[in-house]
């Protein structure tokens, strides 16, 4: 796990865990069906279903959450130039807006990759 | 054709005629990068490459461009199965602002398919 | 009922049915988060979440929201004086942008207004 | 004055009567900074002040924001040249999302210059 | 006061003295607007137009907005369960896109509170 | 350059960089179409074009986007006074929510002044 990584799981996963906290059924429920939407079974594969997510944080421009999809993607078996190509397509449909979002994702995806490099001599 | 999709075609290319006949260089070339994002070689298979532009489309909700990539998804493959589920993902991603575009988009799927009924019984 | 909201409200509960025809678990699911979210019992009375629904709505520019979250602030007993300042807030956070939806929300108040006058008098 | 200059107008004028009296101050306060804001005077000139209006209420993606500084600005002097060039500046920011209002814009136009000839032989 | 809020604070009047040295006369009547928007008297609550500030501020995405809402919010007497639930319905309206913002709102209603308890214990 | 503008100009460079490096074709136009776009020649002086693109980057409320374009606009002529006015457009277009970005602008417009400052006296 890479540092850029590293801190975004460990503030995320400590965050979600106060907002849960708050004890708000229809934050849970939310919580809840996104991920049903990513889960395992579908009609796409889930690997799809991750570049679905990458490309709408993308356009929304959402670095955590374009963060969190690139991890996922990946996880789930998309090379760096198929996620590429998919942030290609949220750059068209979302103009040069996207662009600064599009540096901070390849800026993760490399710190993904050198730690993953990292790892594997470790 | 159905009706739906024929006034949104007929639309849509008379329209794109006045814009790009402006002259205007760069408008031309986002028209031809938009081409260049959808076309058949790719990392990702087309089928694939239209469903992100779907999502992206029902995120930024742009009705016109949900139903362009509806076509498009419905012309390289996708079955309506995977296309509702690639618009779930949007729809857990962009909330349920997002809901008057899916039902927009539902019924223009219902109008390309009974229309392809109508022409397979013709 | 009047024109436009019987048009919206014949046309919401048609396609709605033909989305949840789909059996798309993800989207049942957040059909009926929306539900529990405007439901009667919570911390806030349920007239104050119908009018945050209504700002949420008109901030992100969906009219179809907008009709919906007034009819059912309307009717959860919110006067025209405060709906109107609650889309007020909507149009000093979101700005000039927001206004070409507050003129339809307030002719969809209008028409509204109009046809509850007209059955009072039936 | 062409028809969709025509009828854009006149629901214009109709629906901002009815929204200022609503007699809530902020609205009226929110209007009046817009009409401030596009005053003759200022540090640029208000041909480019509406085309300011014009690409920022393209990227936004609201159609009728777009006709009104269309119509401003081609009576402030600039011409369709200019115009179509500042939307192109909103097509690159904005993505290919914008193409759908791009061509409704040339459309308005379209009938803008029809009209006026039409109104030049009169 | 928390750090975070306190960090927040002391920018946010620093540059908003900064913003009004421009002598700027749209941007001052935008200011005064939205002073005038939140302001104590009007058709609802001053605590309820905050709530609506929050929301409209959740689904725009605007962490800033969001901090500014919450401490205002707090202070005209909402308690954290209906801070919560306020934007409970911003994230069913906007989707789990809202969800890096809702941890950073979740965040710092801990800081306030956090410092709130260390003052009441000074 | 200022310290600011320093950081900015040097993760940009940096990163753009690398996210050409991908050797994704469509990333590679867009980029050149946004170079295109602000060319030296146009139907608009180059200096109008650079605050289309500052107000639509402020309205899409990009602070990257918005520095990158106060760059250019104060290096293709226009005065800082200019420059809040094009962005007072944006204010009131966009609404309070774009006030955040607003203040990190002008700190932004401060730091390049100050360094210009600096630099005269060097």
């Amino acid at each position: 796990m890479g540092k850029l990584e590293q801190d975004f799981a460990t503030y995320r996963a400590r965050m979600n865990e106060r907002v849960l906290a708050e004890d708000n059924r229809v934050i849970k429920r939310v919580y809840s069906v996104d991920s049903l939407a990513y889960a395992e079974e579908g009609a796409l594969p889930k690997q799809t279903r991750e570049l679905l997510g990458l490309v709408a944080s993308l356009v929304l421009r959402c670095d955590d959450c374009v963060k969190y999809h690139l991890v996922e993607a990946r996880s789930a078996g998309s090379s760096r130039r198929e996620m590429v190509e998919a942030m290609s397509i949220g750059l068209v449909v979302g103009g040069t807006i996207v662009i600064p979002h599009l540096r901070r994702a390849v800026e993760f995806l490399d710190d993904l990759e050198a730690q993953a490099g990292a790892g594997d001599s470790g």
